[in-house]
């Protein structure tokens, strides 16, 4: 078994995981109690966190490098990813800056941030190119000077194959870490993250891949900052997701409703028509986790009805365990979403237990073809809402769907009011024809479409009885 | 006809569109006569556009206002947008910041921005809420005054149906301008755009949502940039779209073959496994635009296997509209991409007359059953591949179609290799089967195998003749 340990070096605390090295057990020991006096240096939390205003909670900034972030060639993805992540934590992002991979520029960044904030979280420039220079541009506007590890060029002489001498010097580079300071394991690339002691403030850079960054922030940066700021690891939270309804209303509710006490963080998120709200509160306790308990309750009592997950669960992934849980499949036929539906669900883990079969084509009189409708029914249909209904009930059956989604084509009324209508069948129960807004024709509002349909199914599914649900089955 | 004019007003230069009012024509040419003793100065380039170097090149900053970009609530999509956009202009962005709206944050970035380039764009922060204090902050950081602007107050009364005296103060805070400097016209929205002429640099300020940023960097932003700077407006570019090669292989060819001027502007842009390389020269001259011209063909003689589109064209767009000019129509039958590819097409316009419809299931035996192939005809069958090529020849008339694509399942061989089949049959061409490799299952991956299965498709039709493609019909 693999354990976490901890490991205070002279030059700064190194966490990682795995069976320690014998050596590496000793050096512990020894500094172990050498550090015993200074400790409480270290580890000093350098504002107080989760106090009762804004002031008192600890503050970072975020540089991301890279000339790709400044001439279009990327959008800074990284500023999104570690607020969202850090901000549990009670960590208050006050500024993020992207700058092109130039020592002066760098360089005046973190001159810029460390007087913001006490961390600085710096990403990208640590690679093998020659663009890579923020290992040495931190080191310059530190003046704390970089050395070789040992530990890390072990790794990449194993990593390529050749000993130490024959490495090139830009591989090589890899292997330096500040003098103050210490590293971040990376388990998904060569160059680990460094982090520098200097002054009042703490310099943190992250490798810019976002395959080694993301599970070196998870694995490796916030035990660190937990150890070396007294950040606390992330108490119990409460993300409720919502659909069906607009930000602006929960806000409206809570205010009138719930007594968010100054400790709880609160954030929100908004994507596709779709807003979820996280709180977070600071510790572990049976106190704050029944707090959460009872606002998941009120908001529940009051919103309950556009509540469709609490804690990750996606949309998509939500439809397909509601039909799985019963045992159902569901059978698609789409029109005016061109199979956009049926590609949101089928990223879903389970999908391939619960879709059973989609038919898409660009209108409903092909996709009458495509079922084998006879054109004297199709005929016999004296609305568009009929043709829904006629395909719907056809479809049933598909590889042994009892459930069936219909998404019919776009249209607009007298009053150029755009729509599509979609029709719901599940089982024992009549066929449901709904009316779906429709808000535009970028993708933005493709996106805002399907979380629409996907409303429309799941409010259906509650509506009927658990046995036209097929629990009785 | 609506008119573009340029209004010099005692206070700035204001470029709009649409029929002046006669007013507008008076003050136009009384102004007009005074400024044409000072005209040389606001109109100086503050630094030289299209040098030899890139020190030439006009600098800025941008600088992206709103608490929502620091709680992990929205990703900053405008740095992305604005670089893309004034790069072909000479533009060099050497910088953005995100800040919260606070009027010390906001002017301690204007401080950095300043002091980094002569032009500073800010973003969000001039709606009528009270965290709308971008307006306010930049007044104050410069020292120039806001006055209301008559001609706003009017937009503001007719928009809202009520008088200026009734209009709430943060509506009506909407209508203020910067006494030295002008403001830009927003076609989608209340707030203008504001220009403060500050010292040595310029800082214009852009409304925050992208319905309202985007139209007015094209139609406000840019010629405003022209005429203050002398930047010049966008000269001749070339766009080349790849797809099925690395950027390195690119960049590599470019060395070796291609001699590119100093004055040429060459960016790149890869996503979703494609490349876009664009090169921009500075003026619409006969010369530059065989320059271009003899770039183009150099690409193509070496790359030209490569590069599915020159210009904005996308890949599904070039698919469709291949199909399209033969008069064929598509039918496609997933499994392992759940969707995507259809959804993918489906967005083109011209989508409707080239899908003919599609089939989507977890699995082939589950397509075999709604394409009511036989249980006896499947179990001929003494491969995987011979199951697509089965598939493919009976959706063969889907709708008329003469043309299907089918995706397989993923499948992973004996060393691990990930990967799956695929099968396409054109008109009077016996069926081709392709291997494609798969990266892994996250939806990075997935928009990248999408793109791996477009380009075999396009592969098999540039390979067969035109009678196969429908040409003698």
């Amino acid at each position: 078994m693999t354990k976490t340990f901890l490991v205070i070096y002279p030059d700064g605390i190194h966490v990682g995981s795995g069976n320690q090295p014998r050596r590496t057990r000793l050096f512990q020991r020894i500094w172990l109690l050498l550090m015993l006096c200074v400790v409480s240096v270290p580890l000093r939390p350098v504002r107080c966190v989760f106090g009762e205003s804004d002031q008192s909670v600890s503050q970072y900034m975020i540089v991301t490098t890279g000339r790709e972030l400044l001439v279009g060639a990327y959008a800074d993805a990284h500023t999104h990813f570690l607020t969202r992540k850090l901000r549990p934590l009670g960590l208050d992002c006050v500024g993020s800056m992207s700058v092109d991979d130039k020592q002066a520029d760098i360089q005046a960044a973190l001159r810029f941030s460390t007087g913001k904030a006490p961390l600085v979280i710096v990403t990208g420039g640590l690679g093998p190119t020659h663009n890579d220079i923020t290992r040495q541009a931190i080191s310059r506007f530190t003046k704390i000077p970089l050395h070789e590890d040992d530990n890390l060029l072990r790794i990449l002489e194993h990593r390529f194959k050749v000993s130490r001498d024959q490495l090139g010097s830009n591989l090589r580079r890899q292997a330096q870490i500040p003098g103050q300071g210490t590293h971040l394991k990376n388990a998904h690339g060569t160059a680990a993250g460094l982090v520098f002691e200097y002054d009042q403030s703490v310099i943190v850079v992250l490798p810019g891949p976002p395959r080694e960054l993301r599970p070196m922030v998870r694995d490796e940066l916030i035990p660190f900052l937990q150890q070396r700021f007294g950040v606390r690891l992330p108490g119990p939270t409460l993300t409720l997701r919502f659909v069906g309804i607009g930000q602006s209303r929960i806000v409206k509710m809570l205010k009138e409703h719930a007594e968010l006490t100054p400790n709880m963080i609160q954030s929100s998120h908004f994507e596709r028509g779709r807003v979820d709200f996280t709180f977070a509160l600071p510790e572990n306790t049976p106190r704050f986790r029944s707090q959460l308990q009872e606002l998941k309750q009120l908001v529940i009592r009051h919103l309950g009805d556009y509540v469709y997950a609490v804690g990750d669960t996606s949309l998509e992934e939500h439809i397909v365990s509601m039909f799985e849980s019963q045992g159902q499949t569901l059978a698609i036929v789409e029109a005016g979403t061109g199979g956009l539906v049926t590609a949101g669900l089928s990223e879903v883990d389970q999908a391939r237990e619960v879709l059973s079969g989609t038919f898409v084509a660009p209108t409903v009189g092909k996709l009458r073809r495509m079922l084998s409708i006879s054109e004297e029914a199709w005929k016999a249909c004296t609305s568009k809402s009929q043709e829904l209904e006629l395909l719907a009930t056809t479809a049933v059956g598909t590889n042994g769907s009892q459930c069936v989604l219909v998404v019919g084509e776009a249209r607009q009324d007298a009053s150029g009011f755009q729509y599509l209508e979609m029709a719901t069948k599940l089982p024992r129960a009549r066929v449901v024809v709904q009316r779906v807004h429709l808000g535009g024709s970028g993708s933005f509002d493709r996106d805002r479409l399907v979380t629409r349909i996907l409303d429309g199914l799941w409010r259906h599914w509650r509506e009927i009885s658990p046995e036209e649900k097929g629990e009785a089955k």
